[in-house]
This record gives C-alpha cells, structure tokens and sequence, in this order.
C-alpha cells in the first residue's frame, strides 16, 4: 500500500473516514493481548458510510491487492477484538452504518446496518411492543453477532437463526440481496426465509465470502407475563440430572428460550438460568410444570421473579442484570465482572467447545475442559449456553493483560485444548483470531473435505483474496 | 451416450440397478403434463445404493459429459415429478438409499438416507416417543421434501429449518458433511447447527451444486395432550381479520405448528386449521386464549378435538386425515381428492406465491390470485400455509391429464402469473420444472446479482456441469 493509494482512498471516502495515525491503529489491535508483543495491526482504516461507498473499498482493494479486514463494531472482545488476521490489511469499520432501516410492529421484525450495536436497536423498540434478543454486552452490532454465530437469551437467541434477508457487498462490487430480497418490490424480504433456489445467508456468516450491508432481524412481542427462572443445585455432581430434566422443557418448548448453566457462586453445584415468556396463564402453567420437573434433584431450589411485559424496565432495574438481558435491555456488567476478577486491565479468551445435550455428554466435557483448563492453572467458571439438542460450553480463560505470563499461559492453554478436545468429538463454535487455522484444521473430515470446498468458494468469489484473508481458516490461493 | 458407456455405468452399479428400457423410462416423465407431448424424458436411470456407488455415477457423467438429473423418491408431483429438465439427461434415482441410520430417542433426531420416505421414517420412530413432520402426502423423501424447500403440519413443519447436518457427494465426486459433521467423531452432527465457519447446507436446496445421500432431521417428542383445531368463518371478507388475529397467536408461540388456511368448504368464508401440542394445563390455557381470539369474528366457530399423544394413530383413525397429518401419521388421502376433482386421470400444477402475513396483505394476494386463475377458466381452492410472518399461498390447478387442452390451459395460466404476480412483489417459493426459468427471471434484483451468484457458484463447483442443469433456473457455463 502506497501513500498515493491511501491518498486514493481519502479521496473516496473523505479523509476523516480513512485513519493512518499511529495512535489510531493501535485502538484496533487485539485488546486482551498482551500489549508489549508485536501482534498484528491494521496499516490502516477506512470508515466507508454507505454501501457505495464499501463498494469503493472493494474496488480499490482489488485494484491495489490490498487485504481488507471488515468488522461491524468489532466487540467481539474475547476472540481477538477488531485486529486483522493479515499484518498490513486495511481495517474496514462498519460503525458509521449505523441505520435501523426498517423496525415493522406487525410483523415483528427489523431491517438494520451493520453499525447499529444492541443498545441502537433496544432504543428503537422500545415501548413499541417489541423485543430483541441480545448477548450480555449491548455494545456490540447486532449484525456482527449474528454472523459470528453469537447467541442471545430471548426465545430468539440464536442470532443467526433469526436472521431473516441479507445484503452483501461481494469481492467483485458486486451488491447481492439474499432470500426474498432478490425480488424486486418483495415485502417479504425480512418476513419470509429462503427465495427460490440455494439459499446463501449461512456463506456470509464465520466467513471472507462478502460484507453484509443489510440484515433482517426477528424480534420477540412482548409478552404480558415474563418469569426469570434461578435453579441451583447443591452438588457439583447434580450435572447430569440437571440436564437429562431440562431436556425434555426444551424439546417440548416449555422454557423457550437458551438456558445459561454455570457453576452455582460460592457453592460447589450449578446454577441455571432461563425465563418464561408469554400470556399470564400460560406461563402458570409452565411454571408449575418446570417447579415438578426440577424438584426431582434433592437439595434444588427455583428461585422465580415475575414481571409484566410491559414495566420490566422499570421493576428490573436493581434486579439481577440477566433478568434485563433476557427481556432484550441491554447492559455492559459483564465488563465489570472480568475486571473484578483480573484487575483494571482484565482480558479473556473464551474457549467454546460444543456437545450433545445429554446428561452423560455434558457431564463428560464439563469434567475434561475443567481439568484441562485447571492443569493450565487457569479457575473453571464456564457460562454453557444449552439448545434443545446441544450445549456451547464456553470457558473464559481470565487473565491480567498487562502481566505478559498470564497471557502468554493463556495462549499456550488454548492453543493445548483444541486438539484435546478434537479428540474427544468437540469442535469450537467460534474462535480466537489467533486459533482459527488451528481450529479449522480439527474440522478435517474426508481429508479436510470442509476446507477444500471453502478454499474452491474463495477464489470463485473473490479471486484476488482481498477479503479478510484467513478469517476461519479460509486462505485465498495467493496465501494459501 | 453411447451404448459402450451405459455398459460402464452398468457394470458400475449392476446391470439392474440400470435401466433403459423405454417402457421404463415412460415412468419418469411428468405425471401431470399431456401424455401425447413430447417431454423430455431420460435417456437412463440409475439407481446408485451407496455414496460410493453415486460418486461412481458422477464420476461417470465427468468423463462422458452426461448430463444427470437427481430425485430422491421422485414424487414431487405438482411440480413436475421426475422429470429432468435437460432432455437425454441420465436420471439418478436415490430411493435404493433409504437406510434410517439413527433415531436418537433422547436428542429427538433422526439421520436418514434420500430414499426414506415418510412412511418409512413413520415406521421407524412410532412407539418410540417421537413424531416427524410431513406433507399431505406420504410416500416422498423425506431428504427431498427439504431440499425442496418443503412444508408439513407439526411444529417442525418448515423441513428445511428442521434438517441438521448433510453429507453431500459434489460434482468432483469429493464427499463433504456439512455443520458439525465436518469434525471427526462430532456427536452434535445432527444436535447442532452450524460448525465452524461458513454454512453451505443452504447451497444444497433447491440446487444443483450436490447430491445430498444423509440428512438428520428434527424430531418433536410425543406431547401429552393434542389438540386439532378448526376455525371456519362465514364471509369471505373475513380473510383480513382471521389473519390479523391469528398473527399475534403464532408470534407469541401459542400457536407452534404452521396453520394451513383455505376457502371453507362449500361455504363463502374461509377455514383455518392448525394444532395445539403440550402438557395438558398448557395446552388447556392455549385452548381458551385461542378460543376468546377468534371469538372476535362474527360467525367464526372453533371445533377442536383433543387427543392424548401416545393414542392418535387409534382414535385419529376415522377423524379428518389432518388430524392425522398434523400429528406425524402419514397418509395419502390427497391424492384421492384430485382424482375426486378431476377424474381417474386428474393433474395439478401448484402456483406458489409468498406474502407477508398482513391481513391486508393476505386479502390482496388472494383477491389477486383469484381473479387471474379464475380468469384463466380454474377454479380458486388455495392451501395458503401460514407461517409467523408470511404465508405461502399454494393453489393447485387441477385439470384432467388427458385433455390436451386442459393441460395446456394451466400451462398457460401458470406462465402468465409469475410475471403478474411478481409485478405486485410476490415471488415463488417453488416452480414447476418448465418454469425454473422463467420465475429465476423474476428475482432479478440488481440486474441479476442472484443469477451471476449462483452461476459463479455452479461454474467453480461444477465445472463440467454434469448435476441437474437448469435446475432452479442455474445453468452451467456450457448450456448457458
């Protein structure tokens, strides 16, 4: 990249779009690094305000062979933050793309860009009868999330799930409308998923394939009784049972949203955290049935709060925050709590293997991580997010980041767990920046058949390897 | 073809498992066009009954540049059946596949090969706590009933939301699994969605970029209590209200399975029926909220019926076959009523636009659709299936399949309403094989973007375009 072509881009974009200032760059390196190694930074970073303006990203790019590296907001903290994966590319922040397009009360559902983060979209429904789901930081974009696989605690949880309707910028310029949205006047882009033929929403998600513009997201209606449910149980052993009981509430939408298990504070069992949503007697109902089902474990005790849809602001504000975060407020405790646990400058790397939701299984990989990540003298304080039929069972690894050991013993035990874990039949949802060939290479059924069928993807779609190159594992051939 | 390479293929697979015999062939052509026409038809069919003996036929179909065609069972009948798009194209037949590999009574899946219909899942999972979804009709492929983007009446009744985890033999004769499958010894291939990095399962419906020889599929557990429902409404101009209160119902999930809405039978209104499934006090509270909704419609009646779980398939015997349907039993009543309508020989083609689901909406599409096929001489008898936020308005021209001028007239019809119908923002969420092109035409947002998308997609995973050419409108390079 030459001073000519950055002048180039300064052109395009406006010069305050684009950032070259040493101290600017360095907001854009891996915040929970340690902050004396030489990591890679962006060389630059460009602001583009709209999707014309992305477009001349991409042209520019591919005109001087310059990697891009897109995030939305690039929160995404615990798996390397905004740094790029490629020493030298250009940044591409999406933060100024910060429209809520669309928010439709009738049909629950919101047209968003990029930038908008879960505080945006929670101030744009609020009060009108809608609900979104979000993860316990609400500064992170609401697209970014989603295509990270990012998971939330209202029923509509599973972010990419719930994505309904994309636009994508592709490596050529090239402005692609997923799903109904390639219907030209269709109002049932965001209502309605898959158009006619293959579907391509799932290529853009965990990938270099294109730079999502748009995306469709469903919300919830807010419901006129909401119940925050606690469980804890009183052995570390309570495990197996606890998931084999909740199970079946899951399978048979009795609790609808993704329960949070978690070590129980300052005892040695679990606890469990999940919500009831929706008409006062329904939810009776259920509660009375989830009370039953859970009283089968000795010693365990439900602990219920139950609001009204529509004062939850207002009675949950001292209340635990996850009470907020699972009737779609959003929040920013959990920052806090890694900084009472390693001090001002706390980091983390989140760890996050996936299992089968059988008492048995979970029991299993609880016990492997916990004595994997004890061995690495790291503390065991998973927060497991369970589906009907799987778990992520997600484990900071905490540490002080100005103490380079601890980052450093931190890394090493990452980079162990993988193929540890590989081993026994877990593969990562998500990953660190720094792990993603690593956890790519676990995924290597049929002689790596996933990788082959990426790497043909790659260059078919962006042949000059200029998007995010290694983002996932995926190399352009040019690096490959 | 020559003679000498069909002898190969042949001694590929066995020479039974090739046929070409053209009393054989006849079979396969589209059930519901005119029989005197000249369709294509295909040159041979092969009846692979292994991955590896279908990575055998594409290795074949590479080296003579045959052009193949790929059914599972073959019975997606309103939309053309068998038939290939390409006339000369070798026919692959998957339903010597038809292994169930798993049911997993605790996770509620199964994992099942193409030729599994959904009789055969039935037979496998009854007795066993576990109810699939189907369509109406139950002799298709489960696999091919997803791929095709297919609905049926339980609560996982959007097939392909509801499939998790492939494997896919592509055009190179390489074999992928998708999501978790990718991870050797993953025990969430078919518990989780997504796996590391990109999502390609979408590619493979409604597409011609692989062959799909495993899908898992989501189960629902066996509920306590079953409650089949029926509103019927006296007016036609109750469409917009019985939409708009039914909305809210499957918003908040009172409602959980998709309800299938029509002109009431010999009356003027319309008639809703959808199901309520769950423990008896919930299913009782849903019972009395949707009672006291509908109860807002002047004339609107509610008959319910309820069942417990484990004894549908005996007291559902002599009940309306949707009771049935709706509870995973299969049947295959349907196709008696097109006979009923028009005669031992009796054909449809199914019109499928989508809409949102607004109950203004909803009125415009119908009142829309109605006037154009009674225009063109049909009677108006939509099967409109109803989903949170949109709907699919599916209306079946019937006509006798051995009067050519029947035929034609709903051949023509069919042509002249895509145009019309996506003129006003509707798009098809399926085609008739004569109309992959034509409906292709109209999602055409940004000159095309899809098109070049998918063409780009085929090109570099396909390069001698041997798999289903034209299907869904995607072409390869050399036919295009």
């Amino acid at each position: 990249m030459t001073p000519a072509s950055v002048a180039e881009l300064s052109r395009a974009l406006g010069s305050s779009a684009v950032l070259t200032a040493e101290e600017d760059l360095r907001e854009y390196r891996d915040p929970y690094s340690y902050a004396g190694w030489d990591d890679a930074t962006p060389a630059a970073v460009a602001m583009p305000g709209s999707v014309d303006e992305v477009r001349a990203v991409v042209r520019w790019a591919n005109e001087h062979r310059v990697p891009l590296w897109t995030v939305s907001q690039g929160r995404n903290l615990a798996y390397g933050g905004p740094a790029p994966r490629v020493r030298g590319s250009v940044l591409v922040s999406l933060r100024r793309m910060d429209r809520v397009l669309d928010v439709n009360e009738e049909l629950a559902y919101a047209l968003v860009e990029p930038g908008v983060r879960f505080f945006d979209l929670y101030e744009h429904v609020r009060g009108r009868g809608l609900w979104a789901s979000l993860p316990v930081l609400g500064w992170g974009s609401v697209v970014g999330n989603a295509l990270e696989h990012g998971w939330g605690y209202t029923p509509n949880g599973d972010h990419a799930s719930n994505a309904c309707g994309m636009e994508v910028v592709l490596a050529t310029g090239e402005v692609l409308r997923t799903g109904m949205g390639a219907l030209p006047g269709s109002r049932s882009w965001q209502a309605h998923k898959r158009g006619f033929g293959p579907s391509s929403d799932g290529l853009f998600m965990q990938s270099n394939f294109g730079i999502v513009t748009k995306m469709g997201v469903w919300l919830m209606p807010q419901p006129e009784r909401y119940v925050a449910c606690l469980v804890t149980t009183p052995r570390q052993e309570d495990l197996e049972t606890l998931v084999d009981v909740l199970r079946p509430l899951l399978l048979d939408r009795t609790i609808p949203n993704h329960p949070l298990l978690g070590p129980a504070i300052g005892a040695p069992g679990w606890s469990l955290r999940f919500a009831l949503y929706g008409r006062a007697s329904v939810v009776d109902a259920q509660q009375e049935i989830v009370s039953t089902a859970f009283s089968v474990i000795p010693g365990a005790e439900l602990a219920t709060r139950a609001y009204a849809g529509d004062a939850v602001a207002e009675d949950a504000r001292d209340a635990d925050p996850f009470h907020r975060f699972q009737a779609g407020i959003p929040g920013m405790e959990a920052l806090e709590v890694v900084k009472m646990r390693a001090g001002e400058h706390g980091g983390l790397l989140d760890f996050s293997p996936v299992g089968a939701l059988s008492g048995r299984e979970a029991a299993q990989l609880c016990d492997l991580v916990r004595s994997l990540v004890e061995r690495h003298g790291f503390d065991y304080t998973p927060g497991v997010i369970v589906t009907p039929r799987s778990l992520l069972h997600i484990t900071p690894l905490v540490f002080d980041t100005t103490d380079e050991e601890q980052v450093r013993r931190a890394f090493d035990a990452y980079e162990a767990l993988v193929p540890e874990l590989a081993r026994a039949g877990y593969g990562l949802y998500r990953a660190h920046l720094r792990f993603m060939d690593l956890v790519a290479d676990t995924y290597d059924w049929g002689d790596h058949a996933q990788r082959r069928f990426n790497q043909r993807l790659k260059d078919a779609l962006d042949p000059n390897g200029i998007l995010s190159p290694g983002k996932q594992g995926i190399w352009p051939r040019s690096m490959r």
